[in-house]
């Protein structure tokens, strides 16, 4: 019986690291949709959305049962409130994705991001990843030393966001409203990935060092 | 000793109403900070926000208690996780104004808002501070039919949020691309706190109904 929970609460941990790679691909996909101006691809991170969904409802609702029927005490009651924690975050990624995926539909057949900014918006979407990797490394491992890195990245996020607001708000910047509105936008959900992976860190770190960082 | 449990439960729904007041007031002073381009009220929201984590994580760190403690089952167990999330929410609510006060203070002397666009933006701060106050009573009073009403300011908060659009992507905005930044910026943080709104809301009538919205 004892054995049989160990085996749920593993598997749990299983299922959020799926769900990383789930995130990775909505989150890779939508900025294909983006700069390639993908009205195909755009479609489908965004009908692929209420998969992401029902994913994270269904390991929620086995997180909860565990909750209620193995009343778990210490640790592992901290690891399955941690869960649901990071359920929300996986869930508000993959949101995150959807609306990256809808402004590039809303601007087919053109891409909404201007040509000289592509490079920028790519390193955003490629920290992104790599952040999320990062995260689901220390969801499976509690490789809490790798949180440095995260860190570090979340930094180098901040400055490609700071990045993309100069040119936007710089001189030179002849595309408009329209464009500018979209490329900050664009920027904030960018961003708003990053901090979801972070937090996700966060919380295993708090389980395994007793600390909020 | 089921007793004190019982007051301790009923403690923490008090305390989760206290934040709604908490985060009102951290809305409605960033709106006046943002219109009135007042940098004293803008500084004090800034400051504010870590009194706004300390008393979440207050009230989360009783929260755990109990669950750790009591080993509550069915309602109780429901009703203490979805308070966890709802501090979740409270806590976004209240780094949103900090976003709104930072533009704010960005801004100043000036305010970031075109003086015809400030209805608007009142309107949203209006219809946020309300659907707060809504999430606050379903709280408190588990009052599941006002979440009915809850959706319908929802509704209005994405009129309103079109409407801001509408107007900095027309022809007629002559205020160039910063302020139509920020303008699209604050339109999605006031929307984002209107959300969390409703995502409080809606775990209450999860708990009452067993149904999700």
């Amino acid at each position: 019986m004892r054995d049989q929970y160990y085996e749920q609460l593993d598997a749990i941990v299983d299922d959020l690291v799926d769900l990383t790679g789930t995130v990775r691909r909505a989150v890779a996909d939508a900025t294909k949709a983006l700069l390639e101006a993908d009205g195909q691809i755009a479609e489908s991170v965004i009908a692929g959305d209420k998969d992401v969904d029902e994913a994270t409802e269904t390991v929620e609702e086995r997180t909860l049962l565990l909750l209620a029927t193995q009343q778990p005490v210490a640790t592992d009651l901290r690891q399955l409130i941690a869960t649901l924690r990071m359920l929300a975050d996986l869930q508000r990624m993959g949101d995150l994705s959807v609306h990256v995926a809808k402004i590039a539909r809303r601007r087919m057949p053109e891409s909404a991001v201007p040509e000289h900014l592509h490079p920028t918006i790519l390193s955003m979407a490629a920290v992104a990843d790599s952040m999320i990797d990062s995260a689901s490394r220390i969801v499976a491992n509690r490789d809490v030393a790798k949180a440095a890195q995260l860190e570090a990245e979340d930094d180098e996020m901040d400055l490609l966001r700071k990045d993309l607001f100069r040119s936007l708000l710089g001189d030179s910047w002849d595309y408009g409203v329209e464009p500018a509105v979209d490329v900050a936008l664009l920027g904030r959900y960018y961003e708003r990935i990053g901090d979801h992976a972070v937090s996700m860190a966060r919380r295993v770190v708090y389980l395994v060092t007793g600390q909020l960082t």
